[in-house]
């Protein structure tokens, strides 16, 4: 395996992945590509949101006072002001989602909670959209041309962001008094608890759901978000059905189906007529141009079902069934044994695909198609270098990340290096606890075990402000989601936590409020 | 008086000062001149400082990644290693200096502090020069030519670098385990506070000497610091002589008499021939060309003065004699009280400038003439606007701080705006001790209230570990300086509690680290 074959992933962040080696330059050297969530989310069309929306006129770049910083872009927002009771007295809670990367709407409609609890807290609820996202593009639609737009796209500028429009925000709804929590999953959970640590003043606490903000330099070993992608097949068997329980090891036969499959890949992809066939097996629409895009095409869909292994129906990147990876082992340990592993491992991909069941043929080439230069891909390139290897362990092929050759790619894409130290100068996570044990307060880390991004998080209570809320069975951000009538009790006694430790933080804030009057 | 009439005085900060009501156009409307610190400290031979100078390839930009940010200018930094004692087992504390706007030697050289208790600490002393000051100009003898240039000269920057600088030479010195504490003094301690409140992953604590974060919006009365500085000529009877005692309320003539000088001048100002006679009597070097020149030159002696008012004799910006406010008032106090105002404050402030008694006539001309641009006052007009107003209990004209008028001037200077909230919106400071009293540690802000700048400070404890260290004697970071023999009891009680409280955060730092090793 050549580690330098890298392409990117979107997830809610980007992973690296290799392909099988390439048996000739049909591809190109595969560079950084990344996965809009707009793109890829399905195109039924948006929940009616309980939100109006605004635009705020917002500073292009806060750190430095040249001529063109003061250019003014308009920043998308939402806002639901329905359980708000902002009286003199009350001085009800303002609840701010910061943005992640995508449109703003998505997040809203895959935050439920925050509109759950706003009536317990009497909360305005305000959801901000990161800059270069959705429609908060500074330079309209040339905003990824280049490294001259995009330059000002990065998480300080958006907390900066958030800063600036929260006060502007406080004071035209004469509510300087309200106390204002955040809220983030993903990315979003990172600028969450990052806008804590940096803008105490602005918000008295964070809920940061899986924010893998320890996901940089050296930090936790570079295998673990594939390991865990690993355990999560592996340990598929816990919710097995019991038809399947006569199969021994019926989950490590899913495990090993996977890692096997991306041999079988490679040898395929040596024969004539490979892709022709593989095309037929994987039901493309268009005959395939490269095994390489089936292997990404299988690859998305292992990490992301890892990712969104809900326990209930759901709909955050696809549609899925309720612990669709355990369904997906379902599939693949259905098939006799003699079936070849690529047919078994597009059989569980379909599910992730078309779970609906309407897709006739699937759009492979499409799929990995370049969307244009999408925002996270850049972010990737330059500040969220988050170094992801993979242990002989894992069922992906091994390879080792290599600094060098991303920012050699980086630097072909877009003439600017990496800055893979900055995350970590600028935000701190090395020895965490102890930085952290006499320093802040008021931030939940709420993370799921089945979630991959779960190892770059804070799993344990750094004091008894700073806390980990964690499950064995979450998945990514599941806490943020709407409440449904088939929510575990464990899920359900995460929420209940977080609305008591968030209730506490307001109620010591009023507190020291009367204390300081 | 006239508000739009300013001109900002350079101390280690900028204050805004009208003129008497011009009643001429012989000069300018004033518009922002600081004087750098290198510019007005004496030209005597800087002490031999036990330092080694280093540059860093410092970035341009952290906060973009435009390619133009990429740039590399290189960062001033002194090291004096001569008691450090970095074994596997000491983990001995680096002390670092968070330059501010002027040469770092002139800060370490009036930080003598930090050497005397290196030993002690087994201390490694770094100093480290502020971008766009000193030897540490990105755009060379270009820097200060524009805003595309001197638009990176700002506060965050400047934190950033500090990171960044401190980051690599800890790993370079295989220094990761030592931690770092931070110092400075006025916008030095001001940028220690907020890098302890931003950077609590690098630095574990910060002593923050008379510096006034609170010196923005309306978080202190903008008349706090004139007020404080006529207070201080009010108050000199404390240490008057004897034989002057017999003078009712020799302090208050003192006040009185500069108090009333202005009038005297504005007086002069309508009186033909009275350019020539204020230059006699002001025994300038060459004819005064307008009555704001003198007035400007006044001033600065009693501002300054009033910040300096150590209780030894001391070099900071001139040489003066200890208490030398109280010299000054000795001075008008001396007078019979039919002199006229002029002649007494003509004396008082020949004391500030010729305490040496070098000086046969003094180039009042050239101390106000604007020397380039400096950079403090990019800093002023961008995101250091301090309003400050005078009201009528003060010793000086009294006048409103106006804005519009600030931004006017500004936008006319340097084609940009300012951008009056950003300090606070970045770094806090409204209702700071209900936000700090749970977040954040381990910050000394120490004080002299003396020092008009103690105002702008944090006077009070906020919770046990950011405290208020309070002289009522101490002038502007007088804490900072070399001790001396005639150091009076409460100045070595200061250091003392410095010293026991920095040994704590050390001592704290090396239990968290077993603990977690």
């Amino acid at each position: 395996m050549d580690s330098s074959l890298l392409f990117l992933l979107f997830t809610l962040f980007t992973t690296t992945i290799p392909t099988a080696e390439p048996k000739s330059n049909s591809y190109p050297i595969s560079f950084p590509r990344s996965y809009h969530p707009s793109l890829i989310q399905t195109k039924e069309p948006r929940p009616n949101l309980p939100f109006k929306t605004h635009f705020f006129p917002q500073i292009l770049d806060h750190f430095t006072f040249l001529p063109q910083s003061y250019s003014i872009f308009y920043q998308k927002y939402l806002i639901n002001s329905d359980y708000w009771d902002n009286g003199p007295i009350h001085r009800a809670p303002i609840f701010v989602y910061t943005g992640n990367e995508g449109d703003i709407e998505w997040f809203a409609a895959n935050t439920g909670f925050m509109l759950e609890i706003a009536p317990k807290f009497h909360a305005l609820l305000v959801f901000i959209e990161h800059r270069f996202y959705g429609e908060s593009k500074p330079f309209g639609k040339d905003s990824y041309n280049s490294a001259d737009t995009l330059g000002y796209l990065n998480s300080q500028q958006a907390l900066a962001d958030y800063a600036v429009l929260i006060r502007s925000l406080k004071q035209n709804l004469s509510a300087e008094a309200s106390p204002v929590v955040v809220f983030g999953g993903s990315y979003g959970g990172m600028l969450a608890a990052w806008f804590r640590l940096k803008y105490p003043h602005i918000a008295i606490g964070a809920l940061a759901s899986s924010a893998p903000i320890l996901q940089f330099e050296d930090i936790i070993p570079w295998t673990s978000f594939y390991d865990a992608v690993s355990k999560d097949y592996k340990d598929s068997e816990g919710t097995m059905s019991h038809e399947l329980c006569f199969l021994q090891d019926a989950s490590l036969n899913c495990f090993d189906v996977i890692k096997g499959s991306w041999d079988e890949l490679e040898t395929l992809s040596a024969r004539s007529q490979a892709l022709v066939a593989l095309s037929r097996t994987f039901r493309t629409c268009k005959n395939l141009q490269s095994v390489y895009l089936a292997t990404n095409w299988l690859w998305r869909a292992f990490v992301y079902t890892a990712m969104v292994n809900y326990p209930m129906q759901a709909n955050f990147i696809m549609p899925l069934p309720a612990y669709p990876v355990e369904q997906m082992c379902k599939i693949i340990d259905g098939f006799p044994p003699e079936a070849s592993k690529l047919t078994k491992v597009f059989s569980a991909a379909s599910l992730y695909y078309n779970f609906s069941g309407t897709e006739k043929c699937f759009n492979i080439e499409n799929a990995t198609d370049a969307h244009g230069l999408s925002g996270w891909e850049w972010q990737a390139c330059t500040e969220m270098v988050m170094p992801m290897s993979r242990s002989n362990e894992s069922m992906f092929p091994p390879s080792t990340f290599d600094y060098k050759a991303f920012g050699e790619q980086c630097m072909g894409k877009y003439g600017i290096q990496p800055r893979p130290h900055w995350i970590i100068t600028e935000f701190g996570g090395t020895r965490i606890e102890q930085v952290l044990k006499r320093f802040g307060s008021n931030i939940i880390f709420s993370n799921g075990m089945k979630d991959p991004w779960s190892r770059g998080s804070v799993l344990r209570n750094i004091s008894s402000t700073i806390v980990a809320l964690v499950t064995e069975k979450g998945a990514h951000h599941v806490d943020l989601r709407y409440s449904t009538k088939e929510d575990p009790d464990w899920l359900i006694e995460q929420r209940r936590k977080e609305v008591e430790i968030i209730q506490r933080w307001i109620d010591e804030y009023h507190a020291g409020f009367e204390e300081n009057n």
